[in-house]
């Protein structure tokens, strides 16, 4: 038995929906275990994955009897199959934000039935996870913990933003990932003023700052970690700058637990921030799943429960525009009593030497 | 001065329309270069870009007063600067499929206007390439036609789908590619029946086919190419399909100029495909620029006249279920008398040995 789609059938019966379709394909590959192209129908008589020549051979190796899915090629369905699919029904559910404008317009001509909204609710079951799913963001976790050990001690001189973040997705790829959860962020020196710096051609110099963000994915699952290492020596306005952030992340960490409100959590943050004249610049964390981001978003704009077996980053960040920038981020799980850093690599201060090139 | 701005007011006032909203993030790259997450406003008074805090201080690093854009982090602002943006305008263009159903329902209260659908406005204006825009095509061409030429005199006995893919792009990214225009594909053997196979760990065999399915990006600009080779020996029965296969891309070719229309010229390939009993599984081609998938699709749907500089692959395949298929594929510009590839690599039949896991 599909006991996810089982699951969401239950809730359809409870909102009076005849059938729903699912549009957002991380909620498709959540639900089937499929990330090919197409999109999921619950229909009163059967699970239909619409897919196309290109991945209907693919999806029906995949397919056994217990997943529950028959899957079509869009070539073999005309005007009156797509009538039929909800035939005599009334009400059907849409993913409102993964439908464009004109998707809506055409899913009203073909299926002649009224749509509603479903606001979120897989997103929402998808807050809390599996425990098959923690194990693979376990073994995601694991890989950029590793990444990052191997790569602050393989630094040459003359490398530049791009080299180090290409060699990081190497090291990944060798140690077992599908791939990187999202593309790497590796800024060197004013570069890390950016929360969202991306690579470029600049090359390491000592005195320079490193801002990593990575992470690794595993099975489809991923992972989030960042961490800022110095290059040969550690300048005093650095200091009091990292010591801040690490503060703020463990002060997070130390409240974090099942029941808690996230916005007044991060509303004390938010003060302290104000305090010290720094800028909020971005969320303090997101869920991390199937998605590098998630919901719950840690901010304080509204009231926000957490929840045991969710998975979290937090990561505080400052930055200096134009000078630099220091962010610290590990991925959590939410625990009864506590949360506990799945991402594991040592956050103190971190003097990296250079490699000669002929090392 | 920004001529792509200025082109695209011209035709909303051709439209009768007081500004347009654009979402889909290729055409604001295309309109503005900026590939920063965020969306372009063009108000009676200013072109705006809405941003946020993660990236406005590198746009307006990039921003010169010749863009003739001004920044904004949405943070900065409230209800009424949006009012105030499209104040006693009546209509404004938005992009229909680059707009969720949800985002359409916020804009309407958020800037209290009509909005008017653009129907593909900025896309149809990028099927044809300027000058610079093709250059830099034709550099991620030439490193594709090196990734293919090296990586067929370096695979190793026992290696896997993944690893000659990493291979690949390993190769495209140092030589001076931003990085893979779209996941290679890799498929050894029996796996090369799915026209969208993904990378496995299945190792290469005496005997198999490989196909591949890469494009490198250059400067923001995707390249195309299929190739199949054999590995070690090459079997009777691929023969007859490579030989259809190649005269299909050969017939296009031949037939491709401005003026055309592609809609005849497929169908006659598709009656040929008919008289052999093949499938045809995806379309002949694409337009190729910013996004490796553009308009013009090449199928036989309906009238579609190819425009001189427009740059589109020709991609004829066949697959044989569970067996195996064969694809060929190039990028090739239109010009006024023909057409010209600009991918270049050998495409006759083409042997391959594996390295000892000693070389």
């Amino acid at each position: 038995m599909n006991v996810k789609i089982k699951w969401l059938r239950d809730q359809l019966l409870g909102m009076k929906l005849d059938g729903m379709i699912i549009t957002n394909p991380i909620n498709v590959q959540y639900l089937t275990g499929l990330s090919e192209e197409g999109i999921l129908i619950l229909a009163p008589k059967e699970n239909i994955f619409v897919t196309d020549s290109r991945y209907i051979e693919s999806v029906n190796k995949k397919l056994t009897i217990a997943d529950e899915i028959v899957a079509y090629d869009s070539r073999n369905l005309d005007k009156y199959d797509y009538e039929n699919i909800f035939l005599l029904c009334e009400n059907v559910g849409f993913e409102e934000n993964y439908v464009t404008y004109e998707t809506y317009k055409k899913y009203m001509q073909m299926y002649q039935v009224n749509f509603v909204e479903t606001e979120g609710l897989i997103e929402n079951q998808r807050i809390v996870k599996e425990n098959d799913e923690i194990e693979k963001i376990k073994k995601a976790c694991e890989i950029t913990d590793k990444a990052f050990e191997y790569i602050i001690r393989n630094i040459k001189e003359d490398m530049t933003e791009k080299e180090v973040a290409f060699e990081i997705q190497k090291f990944m790829i060798q140690n077992g990932a599908d791939g990187l959860a999202f593309d790497s962020i590796v800024a060197f020196g004013e570069n890390s003023s950016m929360p969202h710096a991306v690579p470029t051609d600049r090359k390491i110099k000592v005195g320079d700052i490193i801002q990593f963000d990575i992470g690794a994915k595993y099975n489809g699952y991923c992972s989030d970690l960042s961490r800022v290492v110095f290059v040969e020596e550690m300048k005093e306005e650095y200091k009091k700058v990292y010591d801040f952030v690490f503060d703020q992340q463990k002060k997070v960490a130390e409240m974090f637990k099942e029941g808690v409100n996230i916005k007044t959590i991060i509303k004390d943050r938010e003060t302290d921030y104000k305090l010290r004249n720094y800028d909020v610049m971005h969320a303090f964390g997101h869920g991390v799943g199937l998605e590098i981001h998630e919901i719950p978003s840690l901010h304080s704009r509204k009231d926000n429960i957490l929840k045991a077996n969710s998975i979290v980053t937090i990561e505080p960040g400052v930055y200096k525009q134009g000078k630099f920038g220091i962010r610290i981020e590990d991925t959590f799980q939410i625990n009864k009593n506590n949360c506990e850093s799945l991402t594991k690599c040592k956050k103190d201060y971190t003097v990296i030497k250079l490699l000669k090139n002929n090392q």
